[in-house]
Protein backbone atom coordinates (compact mmCIF):
# COMPACT_ATOMS: atom_id res chain seq x y z
CA UNK A 1 0.00 0.00 0.00
CA UNK A 2 1.63 3.75 -0.57
CA UNK A 3 -0.61 5.47 2.15
CA UNK A 4 1.43 8.60 1.47
CA UNK A 5 0.23 8.79 -2.81
CA UNK A 6 -3.49 8.21 -1.46
CA UNK A 7 -3.17 11.05 1.03
CA UNK A 8 -1.36 13.04 -1.13
CA UNK A 9 -4.24 12.43 -3.80
CA UNK A 10 -6.86 12.76 -1.52
CA UNK A 11 -5.67 16.25 0.06
CA UNK A 12 -8.36 18.85 -1.23
CA UNK A 13 -6.95 22.65 0.07
CA UNK A 14 -9.77 24.79 0.48
CA UNK A 15 -11.27 26.80 -2.34
CA UNK A 16 -12.50 29.55 -0.93
CA UNK A 17 -10.10 32.25 -0.46
CA UNK A 18 -11.31 33.99 2.43
CA UNK A 19 -11.88 31.01 3.85
CA UNK A 20 -7.92 29.81 3.46
CA UNK A 21 -7.21 33.30 4.63
CA UNK A 22 -9.16 32.96 8.00
CA UNK A 23 -7.93 29.47 8.55
CA UNK A 24 -3.92 30.66 7.49
CA UNK A 25 -4.24 33.18 10.47
CA UNK A 26 -6.37 30.33 12.57
CA UNK A 27 -3.46 27.44 12.24
CA UNK A 28 -0.75 29.73 12.62
CA UNK A 29 -2.19 30.60 16.36
CA UNK A 30 -3.45 27.05 17.11
CA UNK A 31 0.49 26.20 16.45
CA UNK A 32 0.96 28.43 19.12
CA UNK A 33 -1.71 28.24 21.74
CA UNK A 34 -3.08 25.26 21.23
CA UNK A 35 -6.25 24.51 19.18
CA UNK A 36 -8.56 24.41 22.15
CA UNK A 37 -7.69 27.66 22.36
CA UNK A 38 -9.04 28.96 19.54
CA UNK A 39 -13.31 30.14 19.59
CA UNK A 40 -15.29 32.00 17.08
CA UNK A 41 -15.50 34.74 19.71
CA UNK A 42 -11.14 35.33 20.04
CA UNK A 43 -10.58 34.45 16.72
CA UNK A 44 -13.50 36.69 15.91
CA UNK A 45 -11.63 39.52 17.62
CA UNK A 46 -7.60 39.31 16.44
CA UNK A 47 -9.16 39.50 12.76
CA UNK A 48 -11.12 42.34 13.66
CA UNK A 49 -14.23 40.53 12.12
CA UNK A 50 -18.16 40.24 13.20
CA UNK A 51 -18.44 36.96 15.61
CA UNK A 52 -21.52 36.50 13.28
CA UNK A 53 -19.14 37.11 9.77
CA UNK A 54 -16.71 34.32 11.19
CA UNK A 55 -20.01 31.98 12.55
CA UNK A 56 -21.11 32.46 8.61
CA UNK A 57 -17.98 30.79 7.57
CA UNK A 58 -17.62 27.72 9.94
CA UNK A 59 -21.01 27.15 12.00
CA UNK A 60 -19.89 25.84 15.17
CA UNK A 61 -16.30 25.69 17.16
CA UNK A 62 -15.57 22.21 16.33
CA UNK A 63 -16.27 22.82 12.84
CA UNK A 64 -13.62 25.37 13.17
CA UNK A 65 -11.47 23.52 15.13
CA UNK A 66 -11.69 20.52 12.68
CA UNK A 67 -11.19 23.25 9.94
CA UNK A 68 -7.68 24.01 11.08
CA UNK A 69 -6.78 20.70 11.62
CA UNK A 70 -7.56 19.53 7.70
CA UNK A 71 -5.68 23.30 6.63
CA UNK A 72 -2.80 21.87 8.80
CA UNK A 73 -3.10 18.73 7.12
CA UNK A 74 -3.04 20.23 4.13
CA UNK A 75 0.38 22.31 4.70
CA UNK A 76 1.65 18.72 5.97
CA UNK A 77 1.24 17.04 2.88
CA UNK A 78 2.30 19.68 1.21
CA UNK A 79 5.55 20.49 2.57
CA UNK A 80 6.33 17.10 4.14
CA UNK A 81 4.96 14.49 1.54
CA UNK A 82 4.73 15.95 -1.82
CA UNK A 83 8.73 16.20 -1.90
CA UNK A 84 8.94 12.70 -0.73
CA UNK A 85 6.65 11.49 -3.63
CA UNK A 86 9.30 11.81 -6.29
CA UNK A 87 11.57 8.95 -4.63
CA UNK A 88 11.64 5.93 -5.04
CA UNK A 89 10.04 3.88 -2.43
CA UNK A 90 12.08 2.48 0.40
CA UNK A 91 15.22 3.82 1.55
CA UNK A 92 15.04 7.45 -0.42
CA UNK A 93 11.56 7.98 0.25
CA UNK A 94 12.28 7.20 3.78
CA UNK A 95 15.08 9.40 4.06
CA UNK A 96 13.30 12.42 2.59
CA UNK A 97 10.01 12.38 4.44
CA UNK A 98 11.81 12.39 7.67
CA UNK A 99 14.52 15.27 6.47
CA UNK A 100 11.37 16.94 5.13
CA UNK A 101 9.86 16.61 8.55
CA UNK A 102 12.72 18.11 10.78
CA UNK A 103 12.85 21.13 8.14
CA UNK A 104 8.74 21.53 8.76
CA UNK A 105 9.85 21.20 12.67
CA UNK A 106 12.15 24.12 12.65
CA UNK A 107 9.22 26.22 11.76
CA UNK A 108 7.88 28.63 14.05
CA UNK A 109 6.00 26.88 15.90
CA UNK A 110 7.48 23.74 15.19
CA UNK A 111 5.40 20.71 13.92
CA UNK A 112 1.60 21.17 14.14
CA UNK A 113 0.76 17.77 14.60
CA UNK A 114 2.73 17.10 17.62
CA UNK A 115 1.94 19.79 19.10
CA UNK A 116 -1.39 18.80 18.65
CA UNK A 117 -1.26 15.43 19.92
CA UNK A 118 0.50 16.66 23.01
CA UNK A 119 -2.55 18.94 23.56
CA UNK A 120 -5.47 16.70 23.07
CA UNK A 121 -4.48 12.97 23.98
CA UNK A 122 -5.87 13.32 27.18
CA UNK A 123 -9.21 14.81 25.95
CA UNK A 124 -12.53 12.99 24.08
CA UNK A 125 -13.99 14.58 20.72
CA UNK A 126 -14.36 14.77 17.39
CA UNK A 127 -10.92 17.35 17.32
CA UNK A 128 -8.90 14.53 19.00
CA UNK A 129 -9.49 11.47 17.04
CA UNK A 130 -8.90 13.61 14.05
CA UNK A 131 -5.60 14.68 15.29
CA UNK A 132 -5.16 11.07 16.26
CA UNK A 133 -5.99 9.25 13.06
CA UNK A 134 -3.59 11.86 11.36
CA UNK A 135 -1.05 10.39 14.09
CA UNK A 136 -1.78 6.36 13.38
CA UNK A 137 -1.63 7.37 9.10
CA UNK A 138 1.70 9.10 9.59
CA UNK A 139 3.17 6.51 11.81
CA UNK A 140 1.62 3.94 9.24
CA UNK A 141 3.52 5.78 6.43
CA UNK A 142 6.97 5.74 7.73
CA UNK A 143 6.18 2.10 9.03
CA UNK A 144 5.13 1.16 4.86
CA UNK A 145 8.70 2.93 3.56
CA UNK A 146 10.69 0.90 6.65
CA UNK A 147 9.10 -1.99 4.80
CA UNK A 148 9.27 -1.40 1.73
CA UNK A 149 13.28 -0.67 2.18
CA UNK A 150 13.31 -4.12 3.80
CA UNK A 151 11.81 -6.02 1.09
CA UNK A 152 13.74 -4.54 -1.47
CA UNK A 153 17.07 -5.78 0.27
CA UNK A 154 17.79 -1.53 1.57
CA UNK A 155 17.97 -2.64 5.10
CA UNK A 156 18.58 -6.09 6.93
CA UNK A 157 15.64 -8.21 7.14
CA UNK A 158 15.60 -8.70 11.05
CA UNK A 159 14.36 -5.47 10.87
CA UNK A 160 11.04 -4.63 12.90
CA UNK A 161 9.61 -1.88 10.93
CA UNK A 162 7.12 -0.76 14.16
CA UNK A 163 10.13 -0.86 16.27
CA UNK A 164 12.38 1.51 13.59
CA UNK A 165 9.62 3.44 13.03
CA UNK A 166 9.13 4.40 16.86
CA UNK A 167 12.60 5.03 17.29
CA UNK A 168 13.27 7.48 13.77
CA UNK A 169 9.59 9.20 14.95
CA UNK A 170 10.70 9.41 18.38
CA UNK A 171 13.78 10.96 17.49
CA UNK A 172 12.32 14.02 15.28
CA UNK A 173 9.35 14.06 18.09
CA UNK A 174 12.23 15.11 20.45
CA UNK A 175 14.32 17.45 18.39
CA UNK A 176 10.83 19.17 17.67
CA UNK A 177 9.82 19.63 21.31
CA UNK A 178 13.34 20.63 22.38
CA UNK A 179 13.76 23.23 19.47
CA UNK A 180 10.68 24.85 20.34
CA UNK A 181 11.44 24.63 23.94
CA UNK A 182 15.06 26.11 24.11
CA UNK A 183 15.36 27.17 20.28
CA UNK A 184 18.79 25.69 19.74
CA UNK A 185 19.31 23.90 16.66
CA UNK A 186 21.82 21.46 18.34
CA UNK A 187 18.70 19.29 18.78
CA UNK A 188 17.82 19.21 15.06
CA UNK A 189 21.34 18.06 14.71
CA UNK A 190 20.61 15.41 17.14
CA UNK A 191 18.15 13.49 15.60
CA UNK A 192 19.90 14.12 11.90
CA UNK A 193 22.93 12.14 13.24
CA UNK A 194 20.46 10.05 15.43
CA UNK A 195 18.37 9.00 12.26
CA UNK A 196 21.68 8.72 10.55
CA UNK A 197 23.31 6.20 12.78
CA UNK A 198 20.23 4.15 13.33
CA UNK A 199 19.78 3.50 9.50
CA UNK A 200 23.15 2.80 9.29
CA UNK A 201 23.13 0.32 11.88
CA UNK A 202 20.79 -1.81 10.29
CA UNK A 203 22.41 -1.99 6.41
CA UNK A 204 21.93 -5.39 4.98
CA UNK A 205 24.37 -7.86 5.26
CA UNK A 206 26.91 -7.19 2.35
CA UNK A 207 26.43 -10.73 1.08
CA UNK A 208 22.91 -10.15 0.74
CA UNK A 209 22.85 -7.26 -1.27
CA UNK A 210 22.89 -7.67 -5.50
CA UNK B 1 27.88 16.95 40.11
CA UNK B 2 24.94 14.98 41.49
CA UNK B 3 22.33 16.99 40.16
CA UNK B 4 19.72 14.51 40.98
CA UNK B 5 20.94 14.10 44.50
CA UNK B 6 20.58 18.03 44.62
CA UNK B 7 17.49 18.13 43.91
CA UNK B 8 15.88 15.40 45.97
CA UNK B 9 17.56 17.39 49.14
CA UNK B 10 15.93 20.88 47.83
CA UNK B 11 12.74 19.56 47.40
CA UNK B 12 10.16 20.88 50.20
CA UNK B 13 6.75 19.31 49.57
CA UNK B 14 3.75 22.17 50.54
CA UNK B 15 3.63 21.72 54.65
CA UNK B 16 0.16 22.93 54.58
CA UNK B 17 -2.13 20.20 54.45
CA UNK B 18 -5.39 22.07 52.92
CA UNK B 19 -3.11 23.56 50.01
CA UNK B 20 -1.49 20.47 49.74
CA UNK B 21 -5.20 18.47 49.08
CA UNK B 22 -6.10 21.81 46.40
CA UNK B 23 -2.52 21.04 44.68
CA UNK B 24 -3.59 17.44 44.09
CA UNK B 25 -6.18 18.56 42.70
CA UNK B 26 -5.73 21.05 40.30
CA UNK B 27 -2.73 18.88 39.29
CA UNK B 28 -4.28 15.99 38.12
CA UNK B 29 -6.52 18.76 35.85
CA UNK B 30 -3.28 20.29 34.61
CA UNK B 31 -2.40 16.87 33.78
CA UNK B 32 -5.14 16.68 32.07
CA UNK B 33 -6.40 20.08 30.44
CA UNK B 34 -3.24 21.82 30.50
CA UNK B 35 -1.69 24.24 32.93
CA UNK B 36 -2.90 27.13 31.12
CA UNK B 37 -6.39 25.23 31.45
CA UNK B 38 -5.98 25.78 35.48
CA UNK B 39 -7.82 29.48 36.46
CA UNK B 40 -8.25 30.58 40.10
CA UNK B 41 -12.40 30.66 38.86
CA UNK B 42 -12.99 27.48 37.59
CA UNK B 43 -10.72 25.47 40.05
CA UNK B 44 -12.85 26.97 42.67
CA UNK B 45 -15.79 26.03 41.10
CA UNK B 46 -14.52 22.30 40.74
CA UNK B 47 -13.56 22.06 44.65
CA UNK B 48 -16.93 23.61 45.72
CA UNK B 49 -15.01 26.67 47.46
CA UNK B 50 -15.16 30.37 46.97
CA UNK B 51 -12.69 32.07 44.50
CA UNK B 52 -11.78 34.11 46.96
CA UNK B 53 -10.96 31.27 49.46
CA UNK B 54 -9.05 29.94 46.97
CA UNK B 55 -7.48 32.77 46.19
CA UNK B 56 -6.21 33.04 49.81
CA UNK B 57 -4.42 30.10 49.77
CA UNK B 58 -2.57 31.38 45.98
CA UNK B 59 -2.79 35.21 45.55
CA UNK B 60 -2.87 35.26 41.86
CA UNK B 61 -3.54 32.41 38.47
CA UNK B 62 0.41 32.84 38.22
CA UNK B 63 0.82 31.90 41.62
CA UNK B 64 -1.52 28.99 41.45
CA UNK B 65 0.08 27.70 38.54
CA UNK B 66 3.83 27.89 39.98
CA UNK B 67 2.78 25.96 42.84
CA UNK B 68 1.34 23.63 40.23
CA UNK B 69 4.39 23.04 38.26
CA UNK B 70 6.48 22.73 42.01
CA UNK B 71 4.25 20.10 43.15
CA UNK B 72 4.37 17.82 39.90
CA UNK B 73 8.27 18.64 40.72
CA UNK B 74 7.83 16.95 43.63
CA UNK B 75 5.71 14.33 42.53
CA UNK B 76 8.24 14.00 40.12
CA UNK B 77 11.05 13.92 42.31
CA UNK B 78 9.40 11.11 44.35
CA UNK B 79 7.94 8.71 41.86
CA UNK B 80 11.32 8.86 39.77
CA UNK B 81 14.30 10.56 41.12
CA UNK B 82 13.81 8.93 44.57
CA UNK B 83 14.12 5.18 43.47
CA UNK B 84 17.22 5.84 41.75
CA UNK B 85 19.34 7.55 44.65
CA UNK B 86 20.06 4.14 46.60
CA UNK B 87 21.56 2.66 42.97
CA UNK B 88 25.24 3.42 41.96
CA UNK B 89 25.54 6.40 39.77
CA UNK B 90 26.40 5.29 36.07
CA UNK B 91 24.70 2.70 34.11
CA UNK B 92 22.44 1.42 37.11
CA UNK B 93 21.17 4.33 37.99
CA UNK B 94 20.89 5.66 34.16
CA UNK B 95 18.63 2.29 34.21
CA UNK B 96 16.63 2.75 36.99
CA UNK B 97 15.80 6.43 35.91
CA UNK B 98 14.22 5.05 32.50
CA UNK B 99 12.57 2.84 34.35
CA UNK B 100 10.86 4.42 37.07
CA UNK B 101 10.04 7.73 34.19
CA UNK B 102 8.50 4.64 32.14
CA UNK B 103 6.40 3.71 34.94
CA UNK B 104 5.44 7.10 35.71
CA UNK B 105 4.50 7.70 31.94
CA UNK B 106 2.10 5.03 32.50
CA UNK B 107 0.11 6.84 35.25
CA UNK B 108 -3.66 8.53 33.92
CA UNK B 109 -2.25 11.85 32.35
CA UNK B 110 0.89 10.85 31.41
CA UNK B 111 4.84 12.72 32.53
CA UNK B 112 3.43 15.78 33.44
CA UNK B 113 6.45 17.72 32.10
CA UNK B 114 6.37 16.34 28.64
CA UNK B 115 3.09 17.45 28.51
CA UNK B 116 3.40 20.72 29.83
CA UNK B 117 6.77 21.62 27.38
CA UNK B 118 4.33 20.32 24.71
CA UNK B 119 1.83 23.08 25.60
CA UNK B 120 3.78 26.07 26.96
CA UNK B 121 7.16 25.88 24.50
CA UNK B 122 4.82 28.61 22.08
CA UNK B 123 4.68 30.76 25.38
CA UNK B 124 6.44 33.15 27.16
CA UNK B 125 6.55 33.83 31.11
CA UNK B 126 7.21 32.89 34.08
CA UNK B 127 5.00 29.75 34.06
CA UNK B 128 6.84 28.25 30.63
CA UNK B 129 10.52 29.37 32.27
CA UNK B 130 9.74 27.16 35.06
CA UNK B 131 8.72 24.21 32.79
CA UNK B 132 12.16 24.56 30.86
CA UNK B 133 13.89 24.53 33.67
CA UNK B 134 12.98 21.44 34.82
CA UNK B 135 13.52 19.92 31.41
CA UNK B 136 16.72 21.43 31.19
CA UNK B 137 17.48 19.50 35.04
CA UNK B 138 16.32 16.19 33.81
CA UNK B 139 18.21 16.28 30.69
CA UNK B 140 21.43 17.02 32.41
CA UNK B 141 20.66 14.32 34.99
CA UNK B 142 20.60 11.95 32.15
CA UNK B 143 23.59 13.11 30.74
CA UNK B 144 25.36 13.38 33.89
CA UNK B 145 24.82 9.53 34.62
CA UNK B 146 25.52 8.43 31.12
CA UNK B 147 29.14 10.85 31.93
CA UNK B 148 29.44 8.89 34.88
CA UNK B 149 28.91 5.73 32.91
CA UNK B 150 31.30 6.22 30.51
CA UNK B 151 33.89 7.64 33.00
CA UNK B 152 33.29 4.35 35.20
CA UNK B 153 34.45 2.43 31.79
CA UNK B 154 30.69 1.02 31.90
CA UNK B 155 29.73 2.43 28.44
CA UNK B 156 32.26 2.61 25.33
CA UNK B 157 34.37 5.83 25.66
CA UNK B 158 33.44 7.09 22.53
CA UNK B 159 30.04 7.81 23.68
CA UNK B 160 28.75 11.45 22.81
CA UNK B 161 26.37 11.65 26.75
CA UNK B 162 24.53 14.80 24.69
CA UNK B 163 23.45 12.63 22.07
CA UNK B 164 22.97 9.47 23.78
CA UNK B 165 21.13 11.43 26.43
CA UNK B 166 18.70 12.84 23.16
CA UNK B 167 18.26 9.23 22.28
CA UNK B 168 16.84 7.74 25.92
CA UNK B 169 14.55 11.10 26.52
CA UNK B 170 13.41 10.59 22.84
CA UNK B 171 12.43 7.31 23.77
CA UNK B 172 10.25 7.92 26.67
CA UNK B 173 9.19 10.84 25.39
CA UNK B 174 7.90 9.04 22.13
CA UNK B 175 6.34 6.12 24.29
CA UNK B 176 4.38 8.93 26.86
CA UNK B 177 2.79 10.68 23.62
CA UNK B 178 2.05 6.83 22.25
CA UNK B 179 0.50 5.79 24.86
CA UNK B 180 -1.69 8.82 26.23
CA UNK B 181 -2.99 9.05 22.53
CA UNK B 182 -3.70 5.28 22.49
CA UNK B 183 -3.58 4.01 25.00
CA UNK B 184 -1.60 0.42 23.68
CA UNK B 185 0.84 -0.62 25.69
CA UNK B 186 3.09 -1.27 22.79
CA UNK B 187 4.31 2.14 23.21
CA UNK B 188 6.26 1.23 26.41
CA UNK B 189 7.47 -1.78 24.98
CA UNK B 190 8.70 -0.48 22.28
CA UNK B 191 10.74 1.70 24.54
CA UNK B 192 12.08 -0.37 27.08
CA UNK B 193 13.27 -2.47 23.61
CA UNK B 194 14.77 0.47 21.99
CA UNK B 195 16.68 2.01 25.44
CA UNK B 196 17.97 -1.09 26.08
CA UNK B 197 19.42 -1.92 22.09
CA UNK B 198 20.87 1.16 22.40
CA UNK B 199 22.47 0.89 25.25
CA UNK B 200 23.23 -2.63 24.60
CA UNK B 201 25.32 -1.20 21.54
CA UNK B 202 27.43 1.01 23.06
CA UNK B 203 29.20 -1.37 26.07
CA UNK B 204 32.97 -0.87 26.13
CA UNK B 205 35.14 -3.26 24.50
CA UNK B 206 35.73 -6.37 26.18
CA UNK B 207 39.72 -5.52 26.68
CA UNK B 208 38.71 -2.51 28.90
CA UNK B 209 36.63 -3.48 30.78
CA UNK B 210 38.46 -4.59 34.17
Amino acid sequence: MDSLALAATASTPDGNPARRRILDFATERAHRLGVDGITIGTLAADLGMSKSGLFAHFGSKVALQAAIVSHATDEFLRKVAEPALSQPRGRSRLNTLLDAWLRYAEQPGGCFFLGACAELDGRSGAIRDQVGEFAEWWLGVLQEEIEAAVSQGELAPDVSPPELAFELHAFVMQANAGFQMFGDPAWLAHARKAIARRLNGVLPPAATVE
